[in-house]
């Protein structure tokens, strides 16, 4: 069986957990814990970081952006990215957007700093950078109701990758329970579109031991 | 004529100038400084970053990841990628790793301290950032010299992205004067491979006012 091993709170890892999903791929999800550095998922990975895709025939792919263009390569239907060369460039200046600007303006100091360093015994979160990851998300949540406004996803007319990588790392925000989601109703309009998906529900039911999800988090109608 | 904005200092920016070099590909380079947040270029690039590449006919590219796929897409030959899917994943993962990983640990650690933030009037340099930029080199050093022993470039037998990444990222280290070459023989070996390239040219021509590189940043015998 295919192998998945992944974090339930790095987005990149849900963004290759939903494209599988979106894809009718079968996989067997694992949970890597990246702050144990085990040997076995350095040997997979140097970087140390998931997810990491194993296929049946033994082919490694590592790494987020690497899982994500492989997917689509490796299983084009159905597509997550268009066939048009500039409309694909701006489908991954987005998925960019939320997967590596969002990551350092938000994630990093509101997940990374009230779970991620919890979970890895990294000591207690600094508040400069919580109130900094807060203060921040406003912007990227007007930046997709800007988008969400002019078109009816993200990059364009159909769910792609841009859509996946914002939904995941807008999702683990929600697991800490850090969007702003009653001052923001188009960005919330855009993400029940996607949360209703099928290839959402893995995600929905999510649940980390001795840190449970708000109670909004799985709902449908939040 | 087809227009890059870029600056010198940014590992993305040189990965798109080092590809059209590559590439035969004839651009009018622009240097956009990121911290003065220019109005017109947020027009170009919401994100405020570096690269954008505007095509003859309009058509704007914005950000490093995005410009690095389409330009790969969008002019195949030569080829800067391999055709295998797995192996294009290889070929990702490593860029990803000098892109990113690379650029947190060790680029923005010293680049950022020590150049960037005088440039853009940010301040004084951190010391304790400094000294973990300079410690963390050596373990990316010895991770290429670990690839090179084993294939003629990074990511296989042909001149991929990886190393264009990888060189990107070192020759922005170089121009502050912070790579140890005299103690990584074998990254050094493969580095003068890449630097003695045409496309490498204008790179090494780079010369920030005010901020010049050290006397080997340009010497193909260094």
């Amino acid at each position: 069986m295919r192998i998945l091993y992944h974090h339930p709170l790095h987005p990149l890892c849900r963004v290759a957990r939903i494209m599988l999903a979106e894809k009718g791929i079968p996989f067997e999800p694992v949970i890597e814990k990246p702050w144990e550095r085990r040997v076995e998922f350095l040997a997979l990975n140097p970087s140390g970081e998931p997810p990491v895709l194993v296929e049946e025939d033994g082919t490694v792919v590592a790494g987020g952006l690497a899982v994500m263009e492989y997917l689509e390569e490796a299983y084009p239907d159905p597509p997550l990215m268009p066939r048009d060369i500039p409309h694909r460039a701006e489908v991954r200046r987005i998925a960019d957007w939320f997967l590596h600007k969002f990551d350092r303006e938000v994630t990093e100091n509101l997940v990374g700093e009230k779970l991620i360093k919890r979970l890895s015994g990294q000591g207690h979160p600094y508040a400069p950078a919580i109130r900094a990851g807060l203060a921040n998300v406003h912007y990227h949540l007007d930046y997709i109701a800007y988008l969400a406004e002019r078109r009816p996803w993200l990059a364009g007319p159909a769910l792609t990758v841009a859509d996946i990588a914002a939904a995941a790392a807008l999702s683990c925000l929600d697991y800490v329970d850090n969007v702003p989601w009653d001052s923001h109703q188009e960005a919330r309009d855009w993400y029940a579109r996607i949360k209703s998906r099928p290839s959402f529900r893995a995600i929905l039911a999510d649940n980390i031991a001795g840190c449970p999800p708000p109670r909004h988090y799985a709902d449908l109608d939040f």
